[in-house]
């Protein structure tokens, strides 16, 4: 295991090290050929991709599951598509940061530079290898994936199409590599190849991340858990409030940005929690609720303490009502997973302290939580959204793919 | 120990988000409270001292480092002015990284805020504990500190008196608080409060550093090990060579920007090998060098592998010729520790190829690595030099003590 690993990372170094040199417009055209060649192979990754679904089928995976992992023409050609998307990108690599001349003439020049061999520990979905290689692609990395078991035979049809398609250009096929051991070792090995891997991201749920980050040694950037609130303030226009949170909690309910929890607050909750509730039962979400929610609305289900902390992913919310907006930041502060939080108020003064008191990536001031993503933040393209301090905080767009270099220019200065 | 360790951090969270709503101005003014009250306190923190002193030569350390461990009246008066000087310094908290209108009317606002928790482990000098507290406090952030034994009555006398002072101004005297058990299993616990540290910074020699990089759950910013180059490029002014790596090399030899080895090309090794080691000889540096050195210095001792990997932090030197840049290039790629590295050259492009393929956090042309370092880049103070790649690289000033958040202002946009 661990000399398949190693060599797995020196060939990703010796990669990383030579696409140092490459240029945006050579990067480029090796997007656009990896683009093209995913659409003439579509065969052979379909047919492979069958493998997968057929597998699939024999355990008995749910149907929603199985379409996420079935590959089609359109699916292929939106990769693809995916990928032209990334090249028309502007490139971060090269940009300044940082550009002053010291008193002693040093011409000191921070440089945004590829980070160098990043790592993806990803589950299911086979687009991601796709897409995860574009972005690094573009800014100059090499990438180690390591999907899961139920993708491997459409991901190893899409790498290698994709390594192909470099050396045809004239570039280190080993810019992407997969690893096709999906078992547990596996993963931890790639956890503990700190000698190659500059950063490692793990794509997926909970467990993943939080077995990710309690065993690498290389630093990880956690992504995507998100146990995201509404609060709706004593001040709210309570049919915004209706409206907002239908959105966040009902548009999407597998999405890390979705709505778990509203906070409300109790000289409003009267008003509030009915108007909400109606909408929200309606469209066929389970309410768990405090006594406050659950005296107003019948068919709410009593709250338990790990309600507050739950992820639901699901037609289900929780609501809690509080005394005012230091109990709903206190409350918030607690129980998130620092993603994404909002208020709803027409008090400018309650929205300012929210924002500024609420510990998370995004905090919003009447808008539905949805939006926390790379392409509605204008950033053309995601990796992954950052619950972390470090590095990269909320959606990771291409910048977040890189370090910076101090480049320093002297004529003999020596230090005195 | 758990229990202990839970305290500390459920305290320094709760200081952070007292925190959060300090202004410049009013951290400002419990930053000089806190200077002043050192000055005033000398006697108690002399008292403290003497105990650590008295204790270090009972166990017959060397007089070498019981002089870092020593405070004296201008010593503290020092540590004050540092507290003074951070004052001075611009506030990077609140500042705008990126502001935005969407397409749908939503204003982003991508702002620095403090990171909340910084963890500290650290060896001997107790002026850390005053300088580590000035430049987390100014960025709105609690610190928790962990020193080493020998300075632990030194740092709880400081930590005592700047705690005070914090009390005397209305702060949360939580900002600060030192962690008194210095055995290694208080580190160890440190590095497991991921619940309520953000990151931890390591500040001592490689071992500490290698042993907070493999336990902590926490995530790190590793610091100051550094294996510095200087490359002695074919097309070298010899005299500028030798007046450079003469101050790299003993300018300060305990620092981790001092350089360790030089990489020499061989078509001018037989001019520069004899005139850059004559002038180390005269100043008393020990040789270890490759067959070519050996061949024409008679006092160089053969180097073996080890040395091209080791970090001597002494007056001793590995010199390895080279066939050319690229090998060079290699060469250091392999060995450094990806902190500072120089070329000496007029070759221009030579330079930008040097510069632009050496990974490390600093790339100089013609200049010392002395240079890398918070102050001499301008930044006025500095927590540390980064030698990983994710979140600060380089030498670290205030603004490497902050994260971002986005603040999003709506007027009811909801995703479709």
């Amino acid at each position: 295991m661990s000399s398949y690993f190693e060599e797995i990372g020196q060939r990703a170094q010796t990669a990383s090290r030579r696409l140092i040199v490459f240029n945006t417009e050579k990067k480029n055209a090796c997007l656009r050929a990896a683009a093209q060649a995913l659409v003439e192979s579509g065969e052979e990754i379909l047919a492979a991709n069958l493998q997968d679904i057929a597998a699939a089928e024999a355990k008995g995976m749910k149907a929603s599951l199985v379409d996420r992992l079935r590959l089609t023409v359109p699916r292929i050609e939106a990769m693809a598509e995916g990928i032209c998307q990334v090249a028309d990108l502007p490139d971060p690599v090269g940009e300044a940061v940082l550009e002053t001349v010291r008193p002693n003439g040093l011409q000191l020049r921070q440089e945004r530079v590829p980070i160098g061999v990043i790592g993806i520990i990803y589950e299911s979905r086979p687009n991601v290898t796709a897409d995860a290689f574009a972005l690094c692609f573009k800014t100059g990395n090499a990438v180690i994936l390591r999907g899961g078991s139920d993708a491997i035979h459409s991901n190893m049809a899409i790498t290698k199409v994709l390594r192909e398609a470099l050396a045809s250009q004239g570039a280190p096929e080993d810019a992407i590599q997969l690893v096709e051991d999906t078992s547990r070792e596996s993963a931890a090995a790639m956890m503990r190849l700190r000698q190659y891997i500059d950063v490692l991201i793990p794509r997926g749920g909970a467990g993943l991340i939080r077995t990710v980050v309690e065993n690498s040694t290389v630093p990880v950037i956690e992504t995507g858990s998100g146990n995201c609130h509404i609060c709706v303030d004593q001040a709210a226009d309570v049919d915004l409030a209706v409206k907002i949170i239908h959105n966040a909690k009902t548009q999407r309910t597998g999405v890390c940005n979705a709505c778990e929890s509203l906070v409300i607050h109790e000289k409003i909750a009267e008003q509030a929690i009915p108007a909400i509730c109606q909408d929200l039962l309606a469209a066929g979400v389970e309410i768990h609720g405090d006594e406050m929610v659950c005296r107003l609305i019948p068919q709410a289900i009593p709250a338990v303490d790990e309600d507050w902390g739950t992820e639901y992913l699901d037609m289900i919310l929780s609501i809690k009502t509080v005394t005012g907006i230091d109990e709903a930041i206190e409350h918030i502060n607690r129980y998130n997973t620092k993603h994404s939080e909002a208020i709803i108020t027409k008090d400018m003064q309650a929205a300012e302290q929210f924002q500024q008191q609420v510990d998370a990536a995004c905090v919003y001031v009447n808008a539905s939580t949805r939006f926390t993503d790379g392409f509605e933040f204008g950033f053309g393209a995601e990796i992954g959204i950052s619950t972390q301090k470090l590095h990269a905080r909320g959606p990771m767009g291409l910048v977040a793919l890189t370090t910076t270099k101090y480049k320093i220019m002297g004529d003999g200065q020596i230090r005195s």
